[in-house]
């Protein structure tokens, strides 16, 4: 049989990514990334407007940019034929919304709103609507409403419903002018297949919709806001009397002309729906059963685990079916400080003599720091921290915490604060493992992937030592979007010939580790501090002392007052 | 009337400094200062023996070549004619410590001993004789004596006893061989009066001597150990039958005919009894009655008021009878992580960036941090810290005690951080504040010298803004060495007419200050701000959680391990 393949994107933060893969062994045959060229905009819009207060957004145009430029350099790079290539899927940050024209056209794309910031795309982490969503959770309370469950007990501040209804608030005039709001994924996903197409989990996840009743109903959209009373009907999917709702894996439609001319593609090639980035790892590395822990570890981390029954786990980002694992639910945890404070630690807090000797022995000084911090014992640095640079994870779902460094003294050196800002990270995952193995979901062993997990096998180590279990670090380093070839596998399975979006992961998935085993005394050292770091996160992480809050509430008022 | 001059002598932890004084106003006429040769050993002795675990020792040839240079650097720079020099004085650094053969020489000087720590000075922040302090402590307690009262609840562990018993209890030949043990301040006075000459004042905060009643009962000394039952008479004061104990501006000896010729003083001119260092610059500032807080800033930080009647303030470092104030009795109290934490931070967390642009704009890294963290306003960095990297003031009396910084977010700024580090001193420095008012010894106004007072004036508005008081810097740069040299001057009151110190301090103090006053709307926030310190300081510093104890421990323990 001739051998079939397909493409997989995964359009992250920063630049787009994509892979080319055989979808009889997963074989990836080239990658190729593109940086978005506005990056994420927080001080200008593209035409010089100032952005002023907390803004994350971004331009539609880079992702058409990406799409194009990834996708031709996959032809080229792999040189197979194109009417080889059988399927195509995407995965995208969430929530990341944007308000359309009825022509499907991005409303920023206007002259008229190119000046009008709510009129282009806002990315996931612009989460500004925090009393928007604090109205919506008050309303499921008033109407006994179980839509928080779905969410560890809330409702995001960054999901779409919340980014829609700011809109309104914020810019009558976009909002009306908007013919509907989708998220970028789904945008992306539509112009492929020619018309509208929405993907089952991010509405799931980002809109508290499910597949058996759809949205909440008007009596839930009224009480939150008498304009927002017919807003899916007049905003979201609802409003397409056409529109196909699918799951990654299911072939939602196909790649048609124009698009497929645009990329060099054969027109009529399965194109699968959506999935967020960080859950379309799963599949990539192979996990389709429970016992195993997901931990995508980057800038912040994400942890999942797939349960065999219907669960709601507190704290969680999302508990949901899977959707495309037919039995299982999904339960997803955020940790929004990972790499980001080690970046931080790395530009405020290196002296200039680490920087210099970095250089000296020619290595970075992420590189050099994390040598240093190696020989640094468990236990001997006397220190502890709680990592909450960028708010606490998902489990205290508060954006106010604050980072927390304990146990300085004057002998205490800059790779020991490296290595506890590190071990922070490794205690909260724990915390979060707790948390499924409380649930009935076992963790057995772990697999880890993303831009550090590859990188850095002294954090690797640690999460080994301090989760006690075993670390299985992925060989595959575009996971994301080997995953979204698998759904494109599984779509096109006319032509390839695979049946579900299991056994596609047994076909293609990328199950290769390089195993980190816990050192039974550091595991000890380890564990008497993670007592320590458990005392601490009650004490500061739910309300027993509240300063954190407090202090990040006189920083805000003092910050506006300036 | 001819004018007559007095020499003031201040030994400090890393040189010696001297001042030439009017005794008619107090006017300096020669400053000169010298660096010990041997600093503080704490890595080898002299002759190459390595040091294991944590000695602060020094040479006691370098208190000698000081008192040498800087007298004979005074004549040349002032030019005063030496039969216009009628005393001098000088004031140490205590408890510091040496053991002295038979004629009173240091047994260091002696070829077997050499290569013995402990026949070495041992400076006052050699306080490793934890148990010692303890073991007197508990016998105290068990005989129901009072001693503890005098240093706030406890027996310092580096006390002149305490530091005595250590050398018995880890070497038996130095103990043995030494015919005394003396306060260096004792030595210098001693050779300067060519006979055994004792400073009540040093007995009294670190031996537990009073004027009254002399040295503890034997049977205090055999309860901790039989060894010590004879203690005081077989190597402390009472082992000098003709020994001379006095007081500050008290004329315990004339200059004896050796030292003068070696110094190019006359002989017989007025020695006065020394005091500690910090105490010194009490009546240099001007201060002699209750109602004004004294604080002497730099690397660490001591500070103390005056009380009308006997009282014993818990949390204090001492509090006894002043000696040269009749009827006043001081209150003491310690902080000792002050300019050094703030050193700890330049030297381990200054990114090369803002070392690079302190240098592009020609100044210091301490200066340019400064000038950038006067631009924060209070309460807009969302940080607090608790001070602790030196363990915490003798309020808590908990060398165990360590630094906490909270409040971190990815968007802190170095300077912020080291404004929150000024101010969690500032925040120490009022809970010491209040203990004294709480006392009923009332505090309404702070006179501020020391190393970093003159130069920080942002440190000193903090502290106005969070003690709510006129912060009165000193103009005098040698508040300790004119201190000395206004206790000489009363000494040699046969010659200078001056009856009582606090008629010499009348004539010869110091009072020009530089004043900072609270500005109200800083005073607000760190009212509030305080409160949040207190909560964390009860936390931590009390036992509520002793995560800090229990990290040092096990710090201190896997380096042993290492």
């Amino acid at each position: 049989m001739k051998k079939q393949y397909t493409i997989g994107l995964d359009f992250g933060s920063l630049s787009g990514r994509g892979v080319l893969v055989d979808t009889g062994d997963g074989n990836i045959l080239a990658e190729a990334e593109m940086t978005y060229p506005n990056g994420i905009m927080s001080r200008r819009l593209p035409d010089g407007t100032l952005l002023e207060g907390h803004w994350f957004l971004q331009h539609p145009q880079d992702y058409l940019d990406v799409l194009e430029y990834v996708v031709h350099e996959l032809l080229k790079r792999s040189n197979v034929k194109t009417e080889q290539i059988v399927g195509i899927g995407v995965d995208f940050t969430a929530s990341t919304v944007l308000p359309l024209d009825e022509h499907m056209q991005p409303l920023c794309s206007q002259a008229k709103f190119e000046n009008h910031p709510h009129a282009w795309v806002k990315l996931w982490k612009h989460r500004s609507a925090v009393e928007l969503a604090a109205d919506m959770a008050r309303v499921c309370r008033e109407q006994g409403l179980r839509y928080p469950e779905w969410h560890g007990g809330r409702i995001p501040s960054g999901c779409l419903l919340a980014k829609v209804m700011q809109v309104c608030e914020e810019d009558d005039e976009v909002y009306e002018a908007a013919d509907c709001f989708m998220e970028a994924a789904d945008y992306i996903t539509s112009l492929l297949a020619g018309g509208p197409v929405f993907s089952g989990p991010f509405a799931e996840t980002k809109a508290l919709w499910s597949r058996e009743s759809g949205y909440p109903d008007e009596d839930f959209f009224a009480a939150v806001d008498p304009r927002f009373k017919h807003l899916p009907k007049e905003k979201l999917i609802d409003h397409f009397p056409d529109a196909v709702v699918g799951y990654p894996g299911e072939r939602v439609g196909n790649l048609c002309e124009a698009m497929a001319k645009r990329l060099g593609l054969c027109p009529g090639i399965a194109v699968t729906a959506p999935l967020m980035d960080a859950y379309a790892a799963m599949p990539a590395v192979g996990i389709c059963a429970s016992g195993r822990m997901m931990m995508i570890v980057g800038t912040s981390t994400v942890m999942m685990s797939l349960s065999d029954k219907e669960n709601y786990l507190r704290g969680a980002a999302s508990s949901q079916p899977c959707g495309y694992y037919p039995g299982k639910w999904n339960h997803v945890f955020g940790q929004p400080t990972v790499g980001d404070g080690l970046q931080w630690f790395i530009d405020n807090c290196t002296p200039g003599c680490v920087q210099k000797a970095a250089k000296e022995n020619g290595k970075g000084i992420q590189e050099y720091l994390t040598e240093l911090a190696t020989e640094v014992k468990p236990g001997k640095s006397g220190l502890l921290a709680l990592g909450w640079f960028n708010g606490g994870s998902s489990l205290t779902g508060n954006s106010r915490l604050s980072a927390l460094l304990l146990g300085l003294k004057l002998d205490t050196k800059p790779e020991e604060i490296y290595r506890a800002l590190i071990e922070a990270t490794a205690y909260e995952a724990r915390m979060i493992m707790e948390t499924y193995e409380k649930a009935g979901i076992s963790v057995e062993e772990i697999i880890a992937c993303g831009g550090i997990a590859g990188k850095n096998q002294l954090m690797m180590q640690i999460y080994a030592d301090v989760l006690g279990k075993n670390v299985n670090v992925s060989h595959c380093g575009q996971a994301s979007a080997l995953g979204s070839a698998i759904f494109a596998a599984t779509a096109a399975g006319k032509e390839t010939g695979i049946q579900s979006v299991i056994e596609a992961v047994k076909r293609m998935s990328n199950q290769h580790y390089h195993v980190l085993r816990p050192i039974p005394e550091h595991q000890k050292i380890y564990e008497e501090l993670y007592q320590e770091y458990g005392r601490l996160y009650e004490y500061f992480g739910h309300g027993e002392n509240g300063i954190m809050e407090r202090l990040s509430d006189k920083k805000q008022e003092e910050g506006n007052r300036c």
